[in-house]
């Protein structure tokens, strides 16, 4: 189980090279005490030894986690500031065209206007040239590589470049987007490419298992750089992008996390920006009286009004992406201006908010981060903000328009950020969502905390003090809210302390997040699955709150029975029967037909490696020379010694190609390093059958059906084929026929790679508790065994189907018509004794014969259960 | 795999229980419709019929996850609101005593030191006499339980009563003792007992999983609503009880903790303790400037001192403890008097706080909250201490010695708490080291901040303004990193934080509490592992940060090769030889000795059976009536099918003990429902081979030798037998030739429970990989298998071993003789397709006979390999 083959020949691999390199560090060092003795003549002999001594442990530390850690975090931090400040820089550029053009609208609308189309449309262009992977939030493909599959192309340095840049530039236009999502991709890609960079001086870089621990540490210190939100990074990475999460891993997060914030925000203060470290929307509420106990109930109605508006914005935002899809003319037309919907939507956005215009109804004027200040500010702005007592910030005059209300400006900002917010996020450049919801959250907390300040103007407590109702409150309250219902997360409480500095309201947060979580979960998927779901990447659906008939849903209701299989004793011709009639990556290895005992599991590729190999022209080409030379009656035996010895050197090759390449394989789970550069022109030589063969379905994999052992053999081997191949004057009937024959000889697995314990699961595993192993083990599949026999297999296709199935058909959908029958009579524990027993019969009576096929070994097993 | 056969049964049981049960319902349904008829004729009949449907609604929703986790939160709300109440009487039972006799400095003493004595007396023997189990901390026992162990008795109302009072009294006492760990004991307690009483309304709570997953949520309860913190409880229960922890459960957690934190405050409001909802501890530092960023070294050097003072902690607490139990006089006059050791520290330690006398000087009056609110304070002792323009918080003098220092006082409070408390903790009452290590944590951070203070008295910003060191933001930095520390947890960071009110200072709290567990893990376990290995409790070490050898060793490195199996056609003989030769619970079932082909696990309970069911004397008594009746010629194809009916009835019938026991099965992993109550008497029909057998080893577990399916079959069969048994009149030598004959027979497997899929492992599988594999499914063993074919067996024991070798020998001592020569030659991979070969070689020839013998077998392939 789990200990994969192709995985467990890359430590292999890995450990030969590490042997080799041990070797060659043996051989090498022998001669280092002579010369140093050479230079103890001289007189900075001590200094080089120590020098010498002082490399090696440096190198050696190199390799450890927490040198690795501080390093990504320091990157991170880097990045995340410098980002910060570009970001910065790139705002306030725009503010100064609009600002120094006050004289003629127009010019100031084309300044507002063209600023960020412009910016937008650079970012979208760049991103698409350079790595179209950079696009979006991140996150959900985070969350799938995590989950153990392989996304090509998305920790380069490539899209490394594209995401910070375009990200820089989509978020210096000023619309309403986030960098969350992107900095937590941002992150991993550092962890990826920093561990490639530093596996150059030390070997410690290569573990597959290592690497995903660092993925998930990354994953946290983008988020806490991003926030300068440590503890609420790691909390936050860890429900959105895990199942299950390892206490270890916790760890990491928190150390790389804790070390990047603080990096991010001492920058700050060397910068002169800040007097020392403090949060980033500091808010000044009074510390003893917070609230009061009977305002609670407003913190509940925010919270529950936030699940809403959060599975609205989810749902929004999937129904833009799929009409964009759908509308077939507008996406054709797209398809060929890309960069025409990203500069659409800016311009509209940009014309909704320009401050003379619609803007100043709602605050256009505000960049998100003043924003987000004002909103979080101490004053109350509807009643007591007639009031001159209080010194007014600057920027909160945006709130306050003369010929309106506060109240007027709130609503319509947020109904206008909400659509904006949903349209803006499916543009094609890095961006994500937090933080427009944030925003639109803590406004919408402000809407209600204004309301009631504006009923309750002395505040509710009766008692002797008076202490006025803080509106501010209400709003970190409903940005935390609204965005927990958006992901689906309860952390995002944590990260609002964190973001304000202030813990009083600590209890009316945590009401709201979780009402909203609440409600929101009971309706839409999470932003990230819901764009998980779009893009139709691997995932597995969570299982939500409370259904318990997933207990009862058992493997053998949505296993699949009818699954091809090799057979020990099988002929080529079985083979090739099998590649033709399914599409399974993984095909199980049974003893035979009839025993069906499963004995391991041979990857796709490595059949169809076998197969090449028995056709392949140098095997034909021998047999021929053979054929001519066993006539001589001389050379044959020594041809195949020779051909022995070169099957053995060419086992230990694989250990360079994974040395060179330490990051890629062990991100990898199908097919590990040797297949990753087949050699030019190896798909020449195969022959017609197999031809024929993978003309069926060789056009979407053409390179995986070329098998692993088939390459490996080959590069040893075709230095004495070379002089064969001028030798081959078959006719093609003739190859034809030798072909037909060839398929008819069994098959020999000696050189095949054979997964020797593949999962396996029982017929009554619980439905629950399979989800739980696949989440655990990041499982694709797993074959159904009973008393060792193989009676099925389920896969991810299967077990989503039937969690989906029964979310929305309550468990019934995905129950097969003889369920209930079965359910209804004492069978499962008589089948099982019934399947042993025959088993044991068999035994006793020496392999008689029984009704064969693995079909009607499993029906018969099922009926006789009855 | 994984799908234990033993659980499966389990969930069987349960199925058939409810199909039952639905059965009933659906029988007693038909008649329901007709009496609502006769009703309806009546005036009510609406009303009944609506109160009848509102009663199916609420049962039907008493089952969902929500409501169990609110009525778990209310319930520890209570509890510890409750406790709290009753501790602070008696806290201040103890002040007005000794307030009242402050005539006599000799009454006043006496009444000091009684006071507590008595207590703890009380608490001790209550605890002692009605459930030990509830004595100590409960997190270790807890971290076991969620592992999937069985711990007996400690989820019980007895425990929860006796873990209730005890605490109360202990609390009471005013010893340096802590209630944290033993919430998160009595909140599991609490959530058993509702799950049990919930299962009387719906049969959703019988689900072992669920029934995890609950005690998960429950430990964030306990914690969360003994500090009003849900965020930190639900973080901290997860670092200090999981290892892999399921996000699903982390919602639960943060629901009910909220929950519970939100009622444990609003109680307090209510009692009019407070004015509204705010912090336990309450903080008012600055919020414009909480620290300087030069100030950072300082805190760095609280977090560094900690992690040594943390590790000195758990050492000295252990020494104590086993010293206590090596000197054997000191053991033997203990143990006669159990109530003596608890009452000598208690008058040690109560003596020397006496504030007249020693407990002057280090603040000897104060109560843990108080000593916990003055140390947290805003003002500085040091320097401005002689300001009046401070108010002074009365409770502050107790520091501020008239003859002596506060910098004396504090040292002398730090060095005197530390031992007091790491012996304090070692009283067998239920209590926790949390608290008190959070204090001395406090009063060392004070005792850093006020020397700071002394150090810069104008602060060290050198700009402009002057912002004064903060010395209660040291103590809080100090309070966090010690107890984080102690317990190997960065989640006393966020407790802080809810403790506290404020999360200014969360920099520098994360900072220091990272080096301090950074310093601590490297010296010593967390306090837990400690208690947990002190107490031999089964667990598996953590793997430590950047071991990097881990991933170097593999299975085959650490299994046991020598195992004994059992054969599909072995005789019974055979598996008595098995039964004596070894102590492994869980025997591996192989197709043959050639093949060695795993097919499943067996029991050694089944094992049992399958032997005492072939000797039992009614089997005898069958045979020789049967013998009997032969001569007669007939009946005896009559009672040989009543018997085949017997045992079909039998399979049916573990339903009801698991319908009336819901919680114990669930939490139990070996041997379920029905051997829980044999019968009584049941021991004595067994043969004398039989009993000789077990005479070997049966005095350990007599229950459990005898095996379940011989119940079983037995309960039923005892009417046919009983008559038969008045015919017994063998001699013991017949019988003894009768059990002979019977030991020759070849084995019937039909009857037994067999795992069909165990758990396997590879050869290559790292050590990393298996350690990650037994902590995420829980496992206690695993078959090591090479293409289907069983090479050995890896189980926690081994594991164990492996890992704490390694961290003691460097990953030297776990290698075999063969290891290092196994690695020179690249045998692996070659190994197993060699060992294939010979698999498909065999089947070739149609099992030709080969080398038998499992061991011969492995030596054979690690020779072949090379």
């Amino acid at each position: 189980m789990y200990g994969r083959y192709t995985q467990d020949l890359g430590t292999f691999a890995k450990d030969e090279a590490a042997r080799l390199r041990l070797q060659e560090g043996d051989t090498a060092r022998p001669r280092r005490p002579s010369e140093l003795l050479e230079y103890s003549q001289g007189r900075c002999a001590p200094c080089r030894v120590c020098a010498l001594q002082c490399q090696r442990f440096l190198i050696s530390k190199v390799g450890e986690d927490w040198v690795f850690l501080i390093l990504l975090g320091l990157v991170m931090a880097l990045v995340s500031w410098a980002m910060d400040f570009a970001i910065a820089t790139c705002l306030q550029a725009q503010k100064w065209m609009y600002g120094g053009l006050d004289t003629n609208v127009l010019l100031q609308y084309m300044a507002w206007v063209t600023y960020p189309t412009v910016l937008i449309t650079f970012s979208a262009g760049f991103t698409q040239i350079l790595a179209p992977q950079a696009v979006g939030s991140g996150i959900p493909e985070m969350k799938t590589i995590l989950r153990g599959v392989v996304l090509k192309e998305y920790l380069t340095l490539k899209t490394f470049v594209a995401k910070v840049i375009g990200l820089t530039c989509a978020l210096g236009s000023g619309m309403p987007l986030g960098k969350e999502g992107p900095f937590v991709h941002i992150a991993s890609m550092c962890a990826a490419l920093l561990s490639r960079f530093l596996s150059l001086f030390g070997g410690f870089y290569e573990n597959e298992a290592r690497n995903i621990e660092m993925l998930a540490a990354a994953c946290a210190v983008g988020v806490g750089c991003c926030f300068a939100a440590p503890i609420g990074g790691v909390l936050f990475s860890i429900e959105v992008t895990s199942t299950f999460f390892a206490v270890r891993n916790y760890w990491r997060g928190f150390f790389a996390a804790t070390f990047s914030a603080f990096i991010f925000r001492v920058l700050a203060v060397w910068n002169k920006d800040e007097e020392t470290i403090t949060a980033l929307f500091k808010t000044r509420f009074r510390l003893d009286f917070p609230f009061d106990l009977q305002e609670l109930p407003a913190f509940a109605v925010i919270g529950i009004a936030s699940g809403f508006g959060g599975a609205l914005f989810v749902y929004l935002n999937r129904k833009i992406v799929q009409f964009m899809r759908r509308q077939k003319t507008i996406n054709r037309f797209l398809m060929k201006k890309r960069l025409l919907f990203p500069a659409l939507v800016t311009l509209i956005i940009s014309t909704l908010t320009f401050p003379p215009g619609f803007g100043q109804f709602m605050a256009g004027q505000l960049t998100q981060k003043d924003t987000l200040v004002t909103l979080f500010d101490n004053q109350t702005w509807a009643k007591q903000g007639i009031n001159d007592e209080f010194e007014y910030l600057g920027i909160l005059e945006a709130w306050l328009h003369p010929r309106s209300n506060v109240f007027v400006t709130l609503v319509v900002f947020i109904l206008m950020k909400f659509w904006m917010s949903a349209l803006a996020t499916t543009i094609p450049v890095p961006c994500g969502a937090f933080m427009p919801v944030f925003v639109i959250g803590a406004a919408f907390g402000r809407l209600v905390g204004e309301s009631m300040a504006a009923w309750f103007p002395d505040g509710i407590h009766t008692d002797s003090n008076i202490y006025r109702i803080v509106p501010g409150g209400y709003a970190v309250v409903g940005a935390a809210a609204l965005s927990g219902a958006v992901t689906h997360t309860v952390s995002t409480a944590v990260i609002v302390f964190e973001l304000t500095g202030q813990i009083s309201h600590i209890l009316p947060v945590m009401i709201a997040v979780i009402l909203a979580n609440a409600v929101a979960q009971s309706l839409q998927p999470s932003l990230y699955d819901s764009i998980i779901r779009i893009k139709k990447l691997p995932y597995l659906p969570e299982l939500g709150w409370g259904h318990q008939e997933k207990y009862n849903v058992r493997v053998e209701d949505i296993m699949v029975r009818d699954i091809r299989y090799v057979t020990l004793n099988c002929k080529y011709r079985d083979l090739q029967q099998v590649l033709h009639s399914t599409k399974m990556k993984n095909l199980p290895l049974v003893e035979s037909a009839e025993s069906m005992i499963l004995l391991g599991s041979i990857e796709r590729t490595q059949v169809g490696a076998l197969l090449s190999n028995q056709l392949s022209p140098q095997r034909r080409l021998l047999t021929l020379r053979q054929k001519v030379l066993s006539e001589d009656g001389h050379r044959l035996s020594d041809s195949s010694i020779r051909f022995q010895i070169s099957t053995e050197t060419s086992s230990g090759t694989p250990a360079r190609p994974a040395l060179r390449k330490p990051l890629k394989p062990a991100l990898k789970r199908v097919s590990s390093s040797p297949a990753d550069s087949p050699p030019a022109g190896s798909t020449d030589h195969t022959g017609i059958a197999l031809k024929s063969l993978f003309c069926a379905n060789a056009t979407t994999e053409p390179t995986e059906a070329q098998g692993t052992a088939y390459h490996k053999a080959k590069r040893v081997r075709i230095s004495i084929v070379e002089e064969m191949i001028l030798g081959d004057k078959m006719t093609p009937a003739e190859i034809l026929e030798w072909e037909e024959q060839q398929l008819d000889q069994p098959v020999d697995f000696s050189s095949a790679k054979i997964d020797p314990a593949p999962f396996q699961l029982v017929e009554h595993t619980s439905l629950h508790k399979t989800h739980t192993i696949f989440s655990l083990l990041g499982l694709d599949h797993a074959f159904v065994t009973s008393i060792g026999r193989l009676v099925g297999m389920v896969s991810l296709k299967e077990l989503r189907k039937a969690i989906e199935g029964s979310l929305t058909g309550k468990g019934v959908k995905v129950r097969p018509p003889l369920a209930s029958f079965r359910d209804s009579t004492a069978s499962t524990t008589e089948a099982d004794t019934t399947a042993l027993h025959q088993l044991w019969d068999r035994h006793q009576h020496h392999h008689m014969p029984r009704e064969a096929g693995p079909g009607g070994d499993d029906d018969d097993d099922t009926t006789k259960g009855q």
